[in-house]
């Protein structure tokens, strides 16, 4: 279910009128379909029925605890990367056992901090790591529920900026190293091993690198048990693409997730998985409002009152939004770069693009922004950081508050 | 003068020991020398006396309140970009007459803050712009000073993010359709018309291209008196780069401050320049922490404690910057990246550079970070924005306290 849809040339979020929300929150905005959300995750965990599963959403994708907050009650657990993400799980009332940490450079304190919230399990990724989650457990004396965290050395096809399973990545663990490595965490007498996981990249659109990796982990898994290591679980990562363009054809989830179960069927083997973008991405979207048509000798310019602090996709990683109006009208197309008022270059959210005839006060919504949008959202140009709405059925209310300028100098002094 | 020098084997910011304030203040954490930023203000002031000028920081390039009280004492003016930015120049002290106003998506609730901050005047980027400034001026019955940005199609060499002043740009009005929107302005009874502005980019390491772009403004400065225009001043703009790698030779500020300023010399111009990396970039460092060593058969990580949403600058501009240790010892070199803890490969400060051979627990220097660094500093993987500690002689303060788990849900209601 795409929960954008027009009706009457207005474009809706589930049934309330984005128009309503760009006059009552301002822009520009970002707002998110709380049933799409909640449909996607149930999209997952269904096809897992009968697997023994656990469904732990990359909260790096979108923090928001309103969001947050939705996905605990509808059962899943956490993939976090720092303690921020952490605080903001715990702060959701999610339960710490219901996360697993992974990430390269978790510190001490955050080590500190995981353990007194008695989480379920650490994706470790480098040895110096364990030696240092076993050294702060012995002093607590008590065990630590550790999975090693393996580059399969698949070549996911997506952004280099995005794309973390091979060789030369800073993620994980060699393969070949592996049993090495999970022999001395065995030897580790306050760690609990019992897991193997891996994460391959983002924004994958086809499926079998995934495939091929979960083949690969499999194999491990089976050298490692006759090694006398106890997997319980294997944790797949995340990495499912969305159809950014038109054009693009994103794997079905319930598919992947029933094919996945199929391969790990029998093995006695709980399967994790870390959804995230394929969760909130096509939930969200940023609101804006034409500010300024230009026209020069070389191109035509859309300037709106978003950008690149807001939405950084474009810029990073050349990503593609589509934006449409929240009022279809028979205006026609033009072509133009919809760029921000930040004063550089390197400020848009769409270059030589056909859309809709916008002027200046009309609303465009910029699609598929609820993973990765606000989340890297900066107070770049000293702009406030946007409000974020959510919508539930016929109600939608701010669960994040614009920042006014008051919040940009906070914790400054002269 | 170069604040950051060693003694000892210890590295020092003025007559600070780095190392002081890293225990102190945490890492990561951005540290600024007041005594480099004022001396470099004066060194671009002293060199335009005798001709009337404007030295008018980029407040964009570095806005931390402390650093726009030090300028605004030295005497700045301030090219600001959005209300946000205004702001903090007033609340750093500064009067708004002491700021001009630039950028392509200025809101009428921005240029209405801008009117009852009385600025000195605004440079007007497109014609919507300026009907609208004059609608908002009608209404008050008030006379505004304005510029008008000329897009000179100069070819500054620098990186496409940041260059500013080709055709394709969204930036200011075409040259050659400069006489027919002088007029327009002209004809707008609230409008006072009296400046010429250009901004070719940023980051230029050869005056070559801004000399080039100052010839086709006195041209233009030129053929506007002859029609009317009652030209007062010319906006060269900013754009001088500093010296990110050891072999990157920087343009000497005093000595192409003397060449512009021979140029407009007799010609009855205040000439103003809105210089904002040259003045901030090489006074500041990012001071971290590395927290593993890990070793893949392809490649060496040192995992330190910034990350991409700390300094952003590698990661979306390709950018270099050199990283020192806060204490030399006689170790060697390793060849290594230098990553943060964010779960994305984009997540670099350098690849593949030769660099001492730091350990866990040692301290690091990010160098000419003064610049783009914490302005566009971002909370992704929800972590909290670092500190900003300023330097002057023997003394260092906190200037921005580091944020905390409470700051990252500000505003959030679930």
């Amino acid at each position: 279910m795409n929960p954008f849809i027009y009706d009457h040339d207005t474009l809706y979020c589930e049934q309330v009128a984005l128009a309503d929300i760009a006059t009552g929150a301002g822009t520009p905005c970002y707002v998110y379909s709380a049933g799409f959300i909640v449909e996607r995750f149930h999209a997952y965990n269904s096809a897992l029925d009968g697997t023994p599963h656990k469904v732990c959403y990359a909260v790096k994708a979108n923090s928001n605890l309103a969001l947050l907050r939705l996905l605990a009650e509808a059962g899943a657990g956490f993939d976090i990367v720092s303690g921020g993400e952490l605080y903001r799980v715990l702060a959701a009332g999610a339960k710490g056992a219901n996360c697993i940490f992974s990430g390269v450079g978790k510190t001490a304190v955050e080590i500190e901090y995981a353990l007194d919230a008695g989480i379920h399990s650490f994706n470790c990724e480098s040895e110096a790591e364990l030696d240092l989650i076993q050294a702060l457990a012995a002093r607590r004396r008590i065990e630590v529920p550790v999975s090693i965290r393996v580059n399969p050395d698949v070549n996911a096809v997506t952004h280099p900026y995005i794309s973390t399973g091979l060789r030369q990545h800073k993620f994980g663990i060699d393969r070949a190293d592996a049993e090495r490595v999970y022999d001395r965490a065995m030897a580790c007498p306050n760690l609990r091993v019992q897991g193997v996981s891996c994460h391959i990249g983002s924004q994958l659109l086809d499926p079998g690198p995934l495939m091929e990796a979960l083949d690969l982990m499999l194999e491990l898994v089976d050298r490692l048990r006759r090694r006398g290591v106890p997997v319980r679980w294997l944790d797949l990562g995340g990495g499912l693409g969305v159809g950014y363009r038109p054009a693009e054809q994103a794997p079905d989830v319930a598919e992947y997730a029933r094919a996945i179960a199929a391969r790990v069927s029998g093995l006695d083997l709980e399967l994790m998985i870390e959804p995230g973008r394929s969760i909130v991405a096509e939930a969200g979207v940023l609101l804006t409002r034409v500010l300024y048509r230009k026209k020069t000798e070389a191109k035509e310019f859309v300037v709106v009152d978003a950008a690149m602090n807001d939405l950084i996709r474009p810029a990073l990683y050349q990503a593609h939004h589509e934006i449409i109006p929240l009022r279809r009208r028979p205006t026609g197309t033009i072509l133009a770069d919809v760029v921000g008022p930040i004063c550089e270059t390197g400020d848009f959210l769409a270059r030589g693009r056909n859309l809709a005839n916008a002027f200046p006060g009309d609303y465009l919504a910029v699609c598929t922004a609820g993973a990765y949008g606000f989340v890297a959202a900066s107070n770049y140009n000293s702009r406030p950081r946007p409000a974020e709405v959510l919508v539930e059925g016929n109600n939608w209310r701010i669960v994040r508050q614009r920042e006014t300028f008051e919040d940009l100098v906070r914790g400054e002094s002269m």
